[in-house]
């Protein structure tokens, strides 16, 4: 399920929008967070630490989330940093730099399709030493929504088949490819795959999807923050 | 991809397995911490918080990282909590209460299968208010190869066909249920689904795997810290 096809209404009715320079401010600190945050989940997944250090450590953590004081948003507020439908999402959890759980991947246009550049680090490990499955899903279904909407025809994903020919391999280089194959009505067909840098014609999981357009009833219905 | 067939050889060659007790105080630990880490990140991607709180708070996670020093582990080098396989995987994104990235999903036998609960937060989000397509795929690919292993059958994904019917609601418990559905040769197929608990009967998402059991010579080269 992917970027939905209408625009933005508004941002949280009680949230002005910042100026330029103000929102590039205000990205580039949530990306330090997002960056220092990896980099305590990355130590926390691979430290054997006694149990006082850990113990000591969560003291920290509790302290530091009461700093984020003020209001929170709640599920469908889209954030006043983000540029939804548009492509910035800075806490999507595959390739928003705010995100702790994002890899983040990044994602550029490639062709007639779209092009995403990450590394799995251990804490998307499934079997030891390789990313997790779902991990792979999430990157291909993710960058195959960016497809529909480079081509012009965004949609949610509707079906997606995956095959998984060799295990993908953890703090690697990583290249994700996805283009639009073809439509049919609202049904838009996408292929994917995942390969290292390295070797880009050897492709590690291999994807076909199917993403529809939502009618403006249904759009409406599923997105009540954003406008027709 | 997920549980592979063979028995673990050795911890990390240069550690000790805890003692029992040592052990259920360890992993406490590490779920206290899992569980800070989860409100912090659920905390940060919700925050409208000034520039200056964010480069507070990530002052203060840098200086946490710092206090994970010692030995850490490496991709494939498994942790001295787990039992792998066997089901405790401390640090799972899908299942581990130590990991940041995890809902954590809890799972149990149900009936001739398996079935997983859990909830998603927004650090989850895909399509605003609704859970990332590919997290359902992870909760999937995770539960059905929990299946295998819960049929005698364990292996490794190699095909996952999905069906997205109506988004999956954040901060809502849901319901994950998956059962083998029958064997070809080293072939395991298994149906699985998502549904909110209150609606148990209504399928969010479907999924169809094949996962196959890798032959002792391939899962002695995928895994070498693995015994036969």
């Amino acid at each position: 399920m992917n970027t939905p096809v209408t625009r933005t209404r508004a941002l949280n009715s009680d949230s002005v929008r910042p100026k330029d320079e103000q929102l590039d401010h205000q990205r580039a600190a949530i990306t330090v967070l997002g960056d220092e945050l990896r980099a305590l989940v990355d130590a926390t997944v691979r430290t054997a630490a006694s149990v006082e250090t850990l113990e000591r450590v969560a003291d920290g953590v509790r302290g530091l989330t009461r700093q984020l004081t003020g209001r929170r948003r709640g599920p469908a507020d889209i954030p006043a940093v983000d540029e939804f439908p548009g492509g910035v999402r800075m806490y999507s959890p595959v390739t928003g730099t705010g995100s702790p759980l994002a890899p983040p991947m990044r994602v550029a246009t490639n062709g007639d399709g779209v092009v995403g550049h990450c590394t799995l680090g251990i804490a998307h490990e499934g079997p030891p030493g390789y990313g997790h499955g779902g991990m792979s899903a999430k990157l291909l279904d993710e960058l195959m929504g960016w497809a529909c909407a480079a081509a012009g025809t965004p949609g949610m994903t509707i079906a997606l088949r995956l095959r998984y020919h060799r295990p993908v391999p953890l703090e690697t280089p990583l290249r994700v490819v996805a283009h639009v194959t073809g439509t049919e009505n609202r049904k838009i067909l996408v292929a994917g795959s995942i390969s290292t840098e390295r070797a880009p014609s050897t492709a590690l999981v291999t994807a076909a999807g199917t993403f529809v357009a939502p009618d403006p009833d249904r759009t409406r219905a599923l997105f009540p923050n954003m406008s027709p």
